[in-house]
């Protein structure tokens, strides 16, 4: 069965995201005044050949910590359907 | 009230992803073969100040088509919390 994982790789809260802060301030000068703040991270979608969800889960976790994210910059959420 | 809204913006489906097809012939090449196809797009984290979480909503999306997406090689999704 193939499921779908969904892999959010986003800047640490605690680092400075300068494409973030970039967007925000072009928004402002657009005219969008209510965004507070911009977070600028990617989305993967991995169709992933499994038995179950679980096992799928697994394989999206693997293939991130081994290749897609950077531990030291990035933090990660996996949803599969 | 401070709302977060999560963009994601994908390539479209019948376009190529040349970036989401290396990086699945890498994750074959490290012994993951269960994963059968990759799409990478960008996932942006919106914090927005409104009245109602419509309201959040309309301002993403405002913000999205003005800026954020490119609609001839792009598509997006919205979701306010």
């Amino acid at each position: 069965m193939i499921f779908t994982a969904h892999v959010n790789i986003m800047p640490l809260k605690e680092l400075l995201d300068p494409q973030g802060k970039a967007v925000n301030e072009s928004l402002h000068s657009l005219g969008i005044q209510a965004i507070q703040n911009v977070r600028i991270g990617k989305h993967i979608t991995l169709f992933i050949e499994a038995e179950t969800k679980e096992a799928a889960h697994t394989i999206a976790d693997e293939a991130t910590k081994k290749m897609l994210y950077n531990a030291v910059m990035e933090s990660y959420t996996i949803t599969v359907e």
